[in-house]
């Protein structure tokens, strides 16, 4: 029981509330409301976990993360029927989350002895496909593809990560460093509105 | 070859048949139709094959299913062109397969050695991530997440279930017993019209 | 390095292309269509991967292939926002390169003892999953369900693929033959608009 274990359990956790939110206003019920949180919160790391082939995928394997998922699911709805909550209550907790995730997608692709490539892609993987997954559920073009520096700060953080390990600095250490630069990228992205730039496609 | 074999086979033909007609709304081609009925009736099985790591998944380890998908795709795909369908025509059907679909999920989950909890999960994921494919791949929000009780009656036979073969029930009689239960939900939902409690967040 | 490892790196990079201009469509910025090129390219073959249970998959594996996607996909970027494209630049290429993944897919199934239904089938999710993927993730019905014959002209030339290789012909000449009837077949599809014919559902 170490502190990552608990940041990562809490990391599920807020995902899945984010979900539930945009889930309500589908108009979904109890049911899709959790399905949608627990796919949010743990459909990054399974599709990272399939990609490399760590099966069965780490919540079937550790049953904390599907218990996390599913009651901060539940509290949320419950909360969300009874009082309005700002747009923006949980962009810190959910930049904190990308982070997280970001460090230990890349960390676990580290360990197993993937090139540095592959390890990036597999931080940006577990922090954004979450997301992904719980905007085609609802029916929307994913929202990372669309908004404020996401995912770009997740891999700069991915990129970073790689670098420091290589550099002999220790997990720890380096994994604090890269969750500090990812939410401070985040948070300014969101604060000034830093975009990158679109395409417009001129196909005829 | 047992009962439930056939069963499963059959349940898997019932899903296809049902997904060939909501994709013929859409105006698809006849590989789409049959590209959408297979996935439909394949698709909860390769979800839950995945996540445990039982590979090849169900239907590439046994083609029968396959077989049975696209026959049965083909056939409604031809019947569906020349005459009026009932629009409930499938739901008793649909209902026992998805039963099925349940018993078999969490059947495979507990002899592999897995928990209650993921048991129960698989289960429903068997029984409900075809509908899912079938109404992304059709540009829908999935219809389970706003239906009368239908994944939910999937988890509450599946927790029978869990509970039933802890108990020391054989697992024929379980089954059987599991299956009258959902199928009993399934259709008393549908004949009254009972819902979850919606969510209509009032975030901002 | 043969020649049949430098198609297949160019096959991803061309998927990877088309699909860059598609996001473009829906103003994406430069990380999403970066994304959806790459799951485009890569899409196909990694559903067959993981289906067969060659994990990791093969560009987690070889990361020759991100490289390739990400390199065609930045590129086709910036020169679609400076000049104009014509719709159909890439419709030979993209079917040279969905007649190779259709060879690739089927004789990789092939090579690892699955039946000749299993090994047609892996043919077509290499060609089409990539593009459905790529328009799921841009919130459309996926095209080739409603194309001209696209996936029919891979499956024909999976079963041909297949019939070949069981009377004993060489893998290369049965993997050019086969490529040449698939772009045959489906740019005579585009030239004469040759469809399947489609389902209308009278459902009530």
């Amino acid at each position: 029981m170490n502190l990552f274990y608990l940041i990562d359990i809490f990391a599920v956790a807020v995902c899945a509330i984010t979900a539930t939110l945009e889930a309500g206003r589908k108009e979904m019920d109890l049911f899709g409301v959790l399905v949608v949180g627990l796919v949010s919160g743990v459909g990054g790391g399974t599709v990272r976990d399939l990609l490399l082939g760590r099966l069965p995928v780490f919540w079937v394997a550790d049953e904390t993360y599907v218990v996390s998922a599913l009651s901060a699911g539940t509290a949320s709805f419950f909360i969300a029927r009874r009082m309005h909550l700002p747009a923006n209550f949980f962009l810190i907790p959910d930049a904190i989350g990308m982070a997280l995730f970001t460090v230990i997608g890349t960390g676990i692709a580290l360990q197993l002895g993937f090139s540095w490539l592959i390890a990036a892609l597999m931080g940006v993987v577990t922090a954004v496909c979450g997301g992904i997954i719980r905007d085609i559920l609802c029916n929307e073009i994913p929202l990372i593809f669309r908004t404020e520096i996401y995912a770009t700060a997740s891999l700069a953080g991915a990129l970073l990560m790689v670098a420091l390990s290589r550099s002999g600095v220790s997990y720890n250490i380096a994994s604090i460093a890269v969750m500090l630069v990812i939410v401070a990228i985040r948070l300014s992205a969101i604060r000034w509105h830093i975009h990158l730039p679109k395409l417009k496609t001129k196909i005829d």
